[in-house]
């Protein structure tokens, strides 16, 4: 399949199943509106889904791991080895993301898109690497175009690869030392503001670090001059393979009418780039939460999301978006299982 | 037992404990801070219990019912029949809190402090009626000195009971026609704030109901004139009795050492009056959410608490602190099930 034929595929949200879930909510036995966004997050899920009574059972997180050339600037506080020592953490089920996963009782899917190093072979990794790490974005493009394109139609194919085995809500992760620099540039650039106002402390560098991150997305830009409104431009000069691959995997649950959770800093990147390539999957997205890390609320901002949890992240690895998948299964579950009014017994409003 | 002697048994968190969690979670394979609040919720949790590898497995929410006689001057939406009505759908589970309770596998405790109907026996309901409904506190106190008191000890009561059969964390709940004109009294009386800067709609009252509601807080406040610094003379000035109760069982939660979770306005009225009795209490505490109801954030913020969510909720029922339970589990097991840097084998920290 092709990205054109991928992006063709994703429609708008149903309206009637919509309204019939809003017709619904309005009549349980709480007062119009009382649950907020538990309310609007049913309404937004049973349009994604086009069922009016929407059901999560199978909960899915795919956790997407690359290195980064631009690291060789010393973007990161931590060595590049950490990337594929982390996947194999991920593997043996000690990362947090594992630890939040069994909590919540969701899959995670763990995909190597272009780690630096030889993995193991394992039965729960997905080896989809794309290249050894993307080339120093400071003196070269981090890709070329058609690698941009195979990462993501990669991503697609490994998300439809889990709607095979299950998938009712997709929530993304991501792993790869360096990434809050490309994705700060991604979003620098979509955005059309100065690198100082996005990037971040990332995983906690210093104060030269900073000024050495920021001068490094700076100097990428002016170098590549990436066209803000080509996301597989952006994201060829400026990107990642773990970012392209979680565009892919947002597009491709578009597609197939499944709600996407986001998670921070790095998964926020992706769906600007998932949003810039098709307009109508930011329809499907929900933010898990708002990240510590400096620009985040701009990028969230820019996609209309308001976060669901106000808890200081910034790991990354899919941990805020699993955090958030209660929320999403819970008002779900208010649409399908409250009492009515009428079944209760309960007296309505007053009229005025 | 006597108040004194409930408030007595309040100690401080437990420091050792605290330090051991700190250094627990430093030692994780992820940035040190990067879980952000999550990591500062272990430790306090370790302080609440004094174990530095605290679990929750027994989940509470106790939902306190009541009638409020300032229902008389028309500051709700709905009549005061409704709560009885609701603790009938507690009871049959088709209410908010109970779809809520079930999907984070929470048990429900329901309790009759002074709903203003006969309500049947029924197993699952705790009746501690102290009177049926309070009196108008426009026009009279809302009950007696020794009937808040006695509303405070049996809501301890209850916690006592519930702890007997398993409780690990208490949710707090509530449910009473007319309960968020006492809660903005408490408040406004507590923070000595103008009424108009606390008061909200409740259940959704129209613009002159609005400004009865403010007027009839206005009036109870200049008629009794409650001393802010004697939470039990706010309590029968203005309270009510679900409100006593919540505020009981928050301090015996203190009293024996476990974590709160506040749920909405109403609760946290309660909470600002089990912190104004036992000032230590507030360490023990944890916000859930800030609800729309006008107010909340200036008493979330004298209570010096951050909510973890950001749903746009005013329900009430507990249903935000139930929400707020997975995060709170999500904490102590990052804390217990993640592998360190050392067992993982990943490079820490580079050095500057």
């Amino acid at each position: 399949m092709s990205l054109d034929d991928l992006v063709r595929q994703i429609g708008s949200l149903d309206e009637s199943a919509m309204q019939a879930a809003r017709n619904r909510q309005d009549s349980l036995t709480k007062p119009q509106g009382s649950l907020g966004r538990l309310e609007a997050l049913s309404v937004q899920i049973a349009g994604i889904t086009g069922k009016a009574a929407p059901q999560i059972q199978d909960k899915v997180v795919i956790v997407m791991a690359a290195d980064h050339g631009v690291a060789a600037e010393g973007v990161s506080a931590y060595p590049s080895e950490v990337t594929a020592q982390m996947v194999l953490n991920f593997l043996n089920g000690g990362a947090a993301i594992n630890v939040l996963a069994r909590h919540g009782g969701v899959r995670v899917v763990v995909v190597d898109m272009g780690v630096a190093a030889d993995l193991p072979h394992h039965p729960d990794l997905v080896s989809l690497k794309i290249a050894r790490g993307t080339g120093n974005m400071v003196r070269e493009p981090a890709m070329s175009r058609e690698k941009a394109s195979a990462a993501i139609l990669a991503g697609a194919g490994v998300l439809e690869t889990e709607l095979a085995r299950g998938l009712d809500v997709l929530a993304t992760g991501d792993m790869g030392i360096g990434n809050t620099t490309p994705s700060a540039a991604i979003a620098s650039a979509i955005l059309g503001r100065n690198p100082a106002e996005i990037v971040g402390r990332g995983t906690g560098i210093d104060d030269d670090g900073l000024q050495r991150k920021i001068r490094a997305v700076e100097q990428a830009l002016e170098r590549h001059r990436p066209d803000p409104k080509d996301g597989l431009d952006v994201l060829s000069k400026v990107g990642g393979f773990e970012i392209g691959g979680l565009a892919g995997t947002m597009l491709a649950a578009a597609a197939h009418r499944r709600p996407i959770v986001i998670d921070g800093f790095i998964s926020t990147a992706a769906a600007m780039i998932a949003v810039t390539i098709a307009p109508a999957s930011r329809a499907y997205m929900i933010a898990a939460h708002r990240s510590q890390e400096r620009g985040h609320h701009l990028m969230l901002e820019w996609l209309g999301l308001d976060p669901l949890l106000n808890l200081n992240l910034r790991l990354g690895e899919g941990t805020g978006a699993v955090l958030a998948l209660p929320l999403i299964e819970a008002a779900c579950k208010i649409l399908n299982q409250m009492a009515t009014f009428g079944q209760a017994g309960v007296s309505e409003k007053a009229s005025p």
